[in-house]
């Protein structure tokens, strides 16, 4: 088997891997708005983008030049280049056409968050790249100059230790606070190994648990023109070892999905839909996406209310095949309706209650029906939401 | 041709129709409660259910019994009788077991709003019951009952005159201020009618005139249990005249609809998506109602903020084929993205502002790909919704 240890650094904890943030002047007050990473060592770079037909510039730029190996990774916040056209990929060959003259870059990769349908500073951008040190190791800086609405930045590294006494590491930082906020442009994930990875294993896996992991949380379910997780493995630990590397990449992404779902606009409350008895895991993860996303659920969620009509109401909404007298719902270990009885009294209310006032907790559905089974993850909506988007522009 | 004139009496404006509102108990405060629909000469009944799995029991008791014809429709608030099961149907069976005694009712068809998994209080509907008076003309007070969270009671009734002088009339009222609220269920529309219609012709044309109407507006994107929409046609004028009905059948719905959204939990303004140039007729409805649907989209409305950049992110969300080429964004006739170009400054800024301060205003998407059109509509979304849908049980 393999040990698994949580570790300092962030993307940085792995062999051979750089990162920094610097404040180029995109937001105020000298925030850092600005990040690379860098691998001496030409790495493999697997990817996910956005289903969104608009796919922002940068996503463009990467498929255009179908980029497989790359040691740089430039990352801007407050600006999406997104719904920015031809000249928007053209900004960012001229970018990198000028930073090749200074840094030893090769098939560089960028990434944006930000406000829609701007075009790029672009001497902001070259001016705060001739600051970047490509020797430093600071993981934090870099995930906290990646931030938008993000109330904290997010990060993990794990290191792993194989039976054989071979080592290696996995790092990871992301931003994003709303599945899309305003015109700022969402989620961003990026995960570092010095394990030896081909690009094909890479989006292998990437998709393998993009499903159980950013693709089962909801924030406010709308879908940005940005979304994108990279991977990326320059190979200096000198080996591959997929059975361990499978658990770790699942958990790193599954933390910080977690992270970004418990750091949703104004969000106090993390609550996982757990469907079980499904005739199968399409039909199980169709209705638990439908609740995350349901707003009535959402706001009761915020108003600390167990109001299981509405879970009843989201589970008959998903268009999936359920049975009334089949179905039972719990707050954790509290059910509230059993094969198609209402229990709902006094004390079961209270128990209820008391589960709904907790910052963490599951609801479960049981439909039994078959084995299908899913979990999704979403949080509370509640004024901080309206008012954060709302009031964002002004 | 025809002429159309707008008419008092709501339901009871065709000939031969009754309604009256009463307070059985259910609400406090002596607010009406229970409402009928009557007709001495028996019916024909066209209807649709919403697509929720989870049908409320009258929806269900309304299709075991393969109702076409009635005389009599009871329509009671508070109460859903949804998630009840077998009991449920069996109430309503008891209900009108009691009331068969007293009124001359055949066929009867039942229709609830309220709370979800609750019994319905048999013993205060049947004593109402015993408080109507079938000789009782009165669709405001029967529109006033069916209310739950609507701010305002929902009623119309059209004069139609043909050529050679024969008349007929169509009177409608709804209730709804979310597409679902809370446990508290949802949309219900009756339109009465005196024209000489076949049960087939009127499932025809509510299918028909739905799509563009009901299913076109969105309030929380919420689907209710207890969704129906009710067409009854006693045949009192003795004639059937289709191109008129078919355009006031329209008229009625469309303006039911609109004024459900205007009402929407909380909603201070009635927006319209128009979106053409879609490849389809479909294409266009997906992103018009995905624009319609959409958290940031409602909270820019509520935030009088003219941030194209959440449409562009809706279209592209939507999942059909577009393309920043050819796509442009208007409020009203203020362009903002024109063929793939961002023509914001801060003159246009303005001007697009000052649209956005309106109570009522068209969002136009030119897609630049075909014929393909559709219109959705609905309503900003800010704190009062969070209000009333985080507060509603306690």
């Amino acid at each position: 088997m393999f040990k698994q240890f949580s570790i300092d650094g962030g993307v940085t904890a792995p062999s051979g891997f750089y990162a920094d943030g610097i404040h180029a002047g995109l937001k105020k007050n000298e925030l850092l708005d600005m990040a690379f990473i860098y691998t001496p060592k030409v790495a493999n770079i697997g990817s996910i983008f956005t289903s969104n037909r608009f796919q922002a510039s940068p996503l463009r730029h990467f498929q255009k030049h179908n980029i497989k190996q790359t040691n740089f990774i430039l990352i801007n916040s407050r600006n999406a280049n997104a719904m920015t056209g031809k000249k928007g990929i053209e900004d960012i060959e001229t970018l990198f056409g000028h930073l090749s003259q200074k840094l030893p870059i090769i098939n560089p990769v960028m990434s944006s968050t930000g406000v829609i349908g701007v075009y790029l500073p672009l001497e902001k951008l070259i001016a705060g790249a001739e600051k970047f040190d490509l020797n430093i190791k600071n993981g934090d800086r870099a995930a906290q100059a990646i931030m938008t609405t993000d109330a904290y930045k997010k990060e993990i590294a794990i290191r792993v230790e194989l039976e054989d006494g071979r080592t290696y590491s996995v790092g990871g930082m992301a931003k994003g606070a709303g599945m899309i906020n305003p015109a700022m442009a969402t989620m961003l994930a990026f995960i570092t190994t010095d394990l030896e990875i081909s690009t094909d294993e890479l989006n292998r896996l990437l998709r393998k648990h993009s499903r159980t992991t950013f693709n089962a949380i909801s924030v406010d379910g709308d879908t940005s023109t940005n979304d994108t997780v990279f991977a990326i493995a320059n190979g200096e630990a000198g080996f591959y070892d997929e059975v361990s590397f499978d658990s770790t990449l699942e958990m790193v992404m599954k933390y910080l999905a977690l992270q970004i779902v418990a750091d949703g606009e104004g969000a106090k409350k993390l609550v996982s839909f757990h469907v079980r008895g499904a005739k199968s895991d399409n039909d199980a993860e169709k209705i638990a996406k439908t609740l995350g996303d349901s707003l009535l659920i959402k706001t009761a969620l915020f108003g600390e209310d167990p109001n299981w009509g509405r879970i009843a109401m989201g589970i008959g909404a998903s268009g999936v095949e359920v049975s009334e007298e089949t179905l039972t719902i719990a707050y954790e270990d509290v059910k509230v309706f059993e094969n198609g009885l209402n229990l709902f009294n006094r004390e079961i209310e209270e128990k209820a209650y008391a589960i709904m006032r907790r910052k963490e907790f599951t609801i479960y559905c049981y439909l039994g029906l078959g084995n299908g089974e899913f979990k999704s993850y979403a949080c509370d909506l509640g004024y901080e939401y309206v008012k954060i988007n709302a009031d964002y522009r002004t």
